[in-house]
């Protein structure tokens, strides 16, 4: 089986209330780059893709064996290293864009006229080769120190439109949606391929936090290891359970629902709040209400609010100084099958005010002990403010 | 009591051999500035200070009320909220530095014609008042998801040199040493006082890390809870000795000293070595060879030959690009009680090349997932060839 036996689930869209899944998602129109990577294009109804030929001369797409992983034995957790990401384009002009659609098939990553969202393989990746039946699993080996492994998982691409001028909070309502669908299949799709342990979704944005390339993009990270925070988060979620009796992040949830003070927002589905030990500038989290593990299992109304109240919080972003804000947008998905967890999205920034940024140094980096100077209260009632 | 009534120890200084101590410390000539923070002055021998008075007009001292911790529920860590810290000094002209000596007490932290090596209580703390005989505990309360408390502890500055101009990779070997020694004394004095769970003593180092005073200095943590880094490395060791019924610290520093590829220099008492698993450009960690917790507890020779190692790995930093480069130096220590641990320097840098910084973006903020673009054997071997 090659990597591009992808599993059915994958191109024909989930069906409805199936294994968890809360609606119908997206069937991606599906095709190749010229060194075999997938591409995949996602619209909405009224705008079919039409996928043209990538003429580039591309070297061999990169397998599993051109990134490695190690176990850092003083922490338990992995490092990816990618020697090949050092060559990733690295803000490129403007005719060069290679996330803009390009007719011609010469210059772009996406050839085809036009596009809604379009998701494909990252050429740079730090993971590659995922794929169901590889058999795939990661090395345990209890007390040995110096574990390593091929960096087996998958690194995907999200374009969220193809006007390069764009942004996520510049989206329709309709066209947000959309990418929560395609989030939404990517997850189950890469969840459901041998040795992939967690999938993440994410948007890094603005200069400020190392971003290359400014065409409105986000990332999908398919892990062959559960990360050091998730890893985290669920151990505190199973102590809690142990202690209380109950779920913590519905706990978190409720708390922060009868205090009040740190809520932006609380729609018929949604809720999104600053967490009441914010440890970054202008950090938001996202709940839906119902209880679910992600995002192929919110229902349409809870997927459509759930996309509403995310651009709210981005338009909230870019009003908070009167310009772009840099951010980072993470979302938390879990198997079916997890004893813990809760989707949620998670989102902050590193400008800690209108001229200064916030950075990493001693306390943070050294020991993960964030400084914050703001009360997350504060940091709140600003958001408020500038919320449509 | 008040704070200022510090431990016998804080300024006798400790005695070799007592309390695992392993050689004498220096005991700092102590005086107040005009706000009553505390302010010591070490040296060597042939140049003993002379402290002035501080003339300035200064607010009052901060006190433990002017921060607080809060417990994050998702994670179980502590996050520090220091809303006074936004008005801290910006990049100040050079006539305006507050490290430099200054005779008239009336422009800077310290009030002298000169200095060896200066430590004063941060006038914008993260941490305040931690003394002996407070009686300061941070609250448990197991299942409670909104724990909050007063920012107990202490941040002190410690400056390296009153050379403005300098940096601790030109100090001489006998300077480093007391430097060395200056963090000795410190860590005991800190962590002898109610309410300090972990004393980091760290150095941040160029403006790519936002670092706003570009005089030779470092910073020391008293912190009133245990770190997340510590407190997984810790977890970590128990694991590795319930598994292997060995110490995880001494198994690695024998594993990088065996397998040699990313050892930098070993010399009669210290390794220095790229970690297997490195996620940091530049990334070196140096052990003493004994097995120790503390700095205080090195012997003469010990501590001489680690401050000497130091040395020339902060020298193969500047020769790396040919200019200083970036980095966060941060201590491991550990109480002379506690069932883990053993004494070390982990220093980065965030320049992954000569003209490109790692930023932290989605994988690593998101997800403490970190991606490196270059094997740590190949960073070991760059740094071996600029090793003086």
């Amino acid at each position: 089986m090659t990597p591009d036996d992808v599993t059915p689930e994958s191109v024909t869209g989930n069906r409805a209330n199936e294994d968890g899944v809360g609606r119908l998602l997206p069937t991606p129109q599906q095709t190749s780059l010229a060194d075999d990577r997938q591409i995949l294009f996602f619209s909405t109804a009224e705008n079919p893709p039409v996928p043209g030929i990538d003429h580039r001369d591309l070297p061999a797409r990169p397998d599993d064996s051109a990134t490695r992983v190690r176990r850092d034995p003083q922490i338990g957790d992995w490092v990816m290293i990618a020697p090949a990401r050092q060559e990733r384009t690295y803000k490129p002009p403007r005719r060069m864009c290679p996330l803009c659609p390009d007719p011609s098939g010469r210059s772009s990553e996406v050839p085809a006229d036009d596009y809604d969202v379009v998701v494909f393989e990252n050429r740079f990746p730090s993971l590659a080769a995922a794929h169901a039946g590889s058999g795939f699993r990661l090395p345990d080996r209890p007390g040995d120190l110096m574990v390593e492994a091929p960096g087996h998982g998958r690194c995907e691409v999200v374009c969220f439109s193809s006007d390069h001028e764009g942004s996520f909070s510049g989206l329709t309502p309709e066209r947000a949606r959309l990418v929560v669908d395609v989030w939404s299949q990517r997850t189950d799709d890469l969840l459901a391929r041998d040795g992939v342990e967690e999938v993440f979704c994410f948007e890094n944005r603005g200069e400020e936090i190392g971003v290359t390339l400014t065409h409105p993009h986000g990332q999908i990270y398919a892990y062959p290891f559960r990360t050091h925070r998730t890893e985290t988060m669920l151990r505190a979620a199973s102590t809690h359970r142990a202690q209380t009796g109950s779920d913590l992040f519905e706990s978190i949830l409720a708390g922060e629902l009868s205090s009040g003070e740190r809520i932006l927002v609380q729609t018929a589905h949604t809720a999104a709040f600053v967490p009441f030990a914010a440890r970054w500038p202008a950090e938001v989290h996202i709940y839906p209400l119902r209880h679910v593990r992600r995002l192929s299992e919110l229902t349409d109304d809870e997927a459509d609010d759930l996309a509403r109240v995310y651009l709210m919080v981005l338009r909230a972003y870019d009003a908070l100084y009167g310009r772009p804000l840099p951010y980072i947008a993470s979302w938390h998905q879990y198997r079916a099958d997890s004893a813990e967890g809760y989707l949620h999205a998670e989102l902050f920034s590193v400008r800690r005010s209108a001229d200064k940024l916030k950075y990493l140094a001693g306390s943070e980096s050294g020991r993960d002990a964030f400084v914050t100077d703001k009360t997350p209260e504060d940091v709140a009632a600003d958001l408020r403010e500038v919320m449509a």
